[in-house]
């Protein structure tokens, strides 16, 4: 019999009852029910009773082990008796007489429990990381964040893409979130630094000929801890393709994520065909480029009941000023003064003078429009507004005025309150969608100048004919970004593969050729030397296990993750290092000065 | 029809001749054949031959182009004539007519030209290693990469192990090699290390009641230059199990190693049951603990047929010190005095006095040992060596002399020397082996005491009972290494999962039970909260590569390579950092000093 177990603890069945058995695992439980012992022992694949009465031999030993001990345990299967059979447990049916013990490992008191799984402070956790792992739903998370992975690989290298792994240790790049450095000992006073993402290599990978790259990517920013992203590492499934266009990105990764989303979605429905809605659209309609779909309101541009009308403070705005709009957050069930006004407090706690409405509601036979706005524009635009926006008795309707540019996320926000307030989000389904179009350039307010919006890697819509006689700010670029219940999972573009065109883009915002060869040198020398178009997207693999598994915080989900000051209790990281190393590196510490 | 293509370079066939098509990719060749164009136009997947002449609109702009300039071409598939078919290519029995050329993106003059493959210098092809990757050699050597590894993944899932991902940004760990370090913004004077290998990691896992761990695991040793290793990082196949023994481990590896080879071997032979070595017998019949198993010889100790010889330096030694041994290097088909002087002459070139042989002949019916050794030792003895090696007219065997420990190393390259140079060794197979029962303990003569002989938390064979009561320098541990083709690929071992034990053994090194806390504290704490029994390997995924694919050089099978001296000239990386960001880091630099 092998030295350790003959079953693993979720094996045995009825059908094995009678044979002698060997197992190994963690004591999860211990009960004595008068005299007689049941240990529930358990491993990495599930759970098995067993029972210890004082006939047995192991009986002595068995009153002494704890929980979390590592045990063997030889014995014989027996059927359990039909009230005690337990029909939520795979080995439910079965339970193991035990004749013999080893104790494999002890353990000592422990600093936080496996079973039961009692809420513990965060430090006592990832410092004991390895019991906080035990536990049957981090245990589970990080199972099902392995799975996923494992499937999106499988999804990949199934429709003809080849994993590459790019480089850890590469250049400081200097767009975009601070870099991790890593001092070269070889090289004086040099520092290589930790990729942001893959970017300019998948890019150089499409230049060396290769077609279809994805990676499982680790990704490195040293960016300050923000509740959504872990300090330090994260990972992407990056995937870049040539000789495409938009297009075809979209629809080769769509049923990729489609089918992740169904396969691990447990049964919530998961849109099948991603909306393409364009960036303007989305800032319309929802007041946000990541909108959640599953939130059904469409917000609506009703500018023109207002102009002229009796509501002076809309229509004295709309007359002064042609960028000012009115638009309407329609609410349906939201048509009752305490909800309105509740809706009203809220805005005036988010900084706003308020928030303006109409409610609908019958009066006899009467559909009519409540509230001040409702007066002192009158019934006839009233009706109008109701009628555009598809509203009846019951609902509702909210009205922001201004610069859109100004009020949109505010907008956004009330859109997103109102239907999680009134129920009208469908919370267990996957709405994805795709936004495309994204502005190329974007207006500094507070630099007076231009620059990227998104990523300058992308290509402009029009090409160079658009750089030297458009607008910059009405180009858009070839880039998009998927989004699944009000969150980013993914973002790509179609890359500018042509040096000129990079070089004109990058003049727009201020930045010289020299400035482009010396910042992405790699990439603006490949260009020359014959370029394929090219585009890709990378999706985070983070955010789609939180959806997934339905986790609140990333570190239910990461295996050894960092505290939220970018130190890991476990293994005491970042710590002091020898001067004999630094002085291998070429450094020396600075300390920070005392605050003046 | 697509942008850019309706079928890859790779997949026109006879039956699409009369096909309208659509290629893009880049230009490989362009031949003028009296005014008829053939342009061999390549992608990843492959090549197709397209014709322009004179009749053909595309004509002029065909006349155009250059190698590495990015085209799409629109045509038709036309049949080759009988004698222009070439069975070389998959696309060898058509040509396309080209109806459209469009200039996709053009290409300045090449610093390296793609087809052909010249030879270049590595500087050139690593700064241009877009165009280097473009190489047919290379991209196959890549693309092998690729799915060696994607079979890995696939071999160790398919026996239900698991992929988990292990902390990039980590903690310095004292033991082995120089780590990378990288200064942490957010406490200062504090720094993460990459990772060496996740050894402390995996270990971890198991504690965290997870039960077959795999990673194709990034690993960082600031190491310097070696030919045999690239500067920075390199990738294992790293695994680990719970509740196993050491056979389980070689049971469960050797299949998917094995498998692994088979896949990519293109038909040469691999070994089926890989022979367990041990470490001593190793030791004694290769002089290697990375013995070339292709190369048939075996050294044989042939002590007593020295000892009161008339051989009078063997003897005297024999007869003054109990530690010296004689071993015999039996070569067959060596059996002519050239050959024997050649190698006493080569080991003198390696600081040998010499090395002393005997050589068969027949001697009319009679065989007859040769040389100055078999005269000063006579025919009786003489005739036992041959009878003990084996061996018979044509024969040689070289004898060295000594304590065994000072002249192994020199024996196994005399075995290598020997087996080469009379072409015993069959090249064309993957021997393979594993190395078992390494010393746990060995004894530094410099510093005069013992040490780790290698793995300092592999369990030492006997445990602590062997701690406690037997030599240190004659404990073996539960390590193993495989071995293929006088290659170490593989190295793992038994964990020692007992924390007294382990303390115990840095003990016997002299290090004391803080320090053991103190340098190893995460998993030191974890094995006293309950540890299960545990052991693993790692496989070096880059040699298993180059193995496989016949590469000499580890940058032919790396995508982005630096340079020996831990340079990246694509990237232009270590490179130069802010002031800006030196202070973010809390360091300074510290110029070398210039040498007294």
């Amino acid at each position: 019999m092998h030295r350790y177990r003959s079953h693993t603890c979720a094996a045995l069945r009825k059908s094995d009852v009678g044979s002698t058995v060997r197992l190994s695992g963690w004591v999860h439980r211990v009960r004595d029910h008068g005299g007689i012992l049941f240990i529930d022992i358990r491993d990495h694949y599930g759970l098995t009773q067993i029972v210890a009465n004082p006939d047995s031999p192991a009986f002595k030993l068995a009153e002494t082990v704890r929980g979390e001990w590592v045990i063997r345990v030889d014995g014989e299967v027996k059927a359990r008796t039909d009230d005690t059979i337990n029909p939520n447990m795979p080995t439910g049916e079965i339970e193991v007489f035990a004749r013999e013990i080893e104790v494999l490992s002890a353990a000592k008191e422990l600093p936080l429990p496996v079973f039961g799984e009692l809420d513990y402070p965060e430090d006592i956790r990832l410092k004991y990381r390895f019991l906080d792992l035990r536990r049957d739903s981090l245990h589970k998370n990080i199972m099902s964040r392995t799975k996923i992975i494992a499937a999106m690989r499988r999804r990949m290298t199934d429709i003809g893409f080849t994993e590459f792994s790019t480089p850890i240790l590469t250049a400081s790049s200097p767009e975009g979130a601070r870099d991790f450095l890593v001092p070269s000992r070889i090289h004086p006073g040099k520092f290589y630094a930790l990729p942001q993402a893959p970017q300019q290599y998948k890019q150089l990978i499409m230049m060396s000929g290769f077609d279809r790259y994805f990676q499982i990517a680790p990704c490195f920013r040293d960016e300050d801890p923000r509740a959504d992203r872990l300090p330090g590492e994260f990972y992407q499934l990056d995937i870049e393709m040539s000789f495409v266009e938009q297009n075809d990105v979209l629809s080769t990764m769509e049923p990729v994520l489609r089918g992740v989303f169904e396969e691990f979605s447990e049964g919530k429905p998961v849109t099948q065909e991603f909306p393409r809605i364009t960036y303007d659209d989305a800032m319309r309609k929802y007041g946000s480029d990541k909108p959640d779909l599953r939130n059904p309101i469409e917000m609506q541009a009703v500018t023109e009941h207002f102009a002229g009308s009796g509501f002076k403070v809309f229509a004295n705005m709309i007359a002064n000023d042609p960028k000012v709009e009115v638009w309407a957050i329609p609410a349906k069930t939201g048509g009752s003064r305490a909800f309105c006004d509740r809706m009203n407090s809220w805005a005036q706690s988010e900084g706003q003078p308020g928030l303006g409405y109409i409610f609908w509601r019958k009066e006899g036979e009467n559909l009519e429009g409540a509230g001040p706005l409702a007066k002192n524009i009158g019934p006839e635009r009233t009706e109008a507004l109701r009628v555009q926006l598809g509203l009846d008795d019951g609902d509702a309707a909210f009205f922001v005025a201004g610069d859109p540019k100004k009020f949109v996320s505010f907008a956004g926000a009330a859109r997103t309150r109102a239907g999680e307030e009134l129920n009208l989000v469908d919370r267990d389904r996957f709405a994805l969608c795709w936004i495309v179009d994204f502005p190329f350039f974007e207006w500094l307010e507070d630099e007076k100048k231009i620059d990227f919006a998104h990523n300058p890697f992308s290509m402009p819509q029009g090409g160079m004919d658009a750089l030297e006689n458009q607008d910059p700010l009405t180009i858009k670029a070839f880039q998009y970004d998927m989004v699944c219940n009000g969150f980013e999972i993914a973002s790509g573009g179609i890359r500018n593969h042509l040096p000129e065109t990079m070089v004109k883009a990058f003049e727009a915002v201020g930045h010289s050729r020299e400035t482009v060869e010396e910042r992405f040198g790699a990439l603006y020398r490949a260009f020359q030397y014959g370029a394929p178009p090219h585009g890709g997207m990378a999706a985070g693999i983070d955010r789609i296990v939180m959806l997934l598994v339905g986790a609140k915080n990333l570190r239910e989900i990461t295996m050894f993750p960092m505290n939220q000051q970018a130190y890991d209790l476990l293994m005491n990281a970042p710590s002091d290092v020898s001067q004999a190393q630094l002085r291998d590196l070429h450094i020396r510490l600075n300390p920070a000065k005392k605050e003046l």
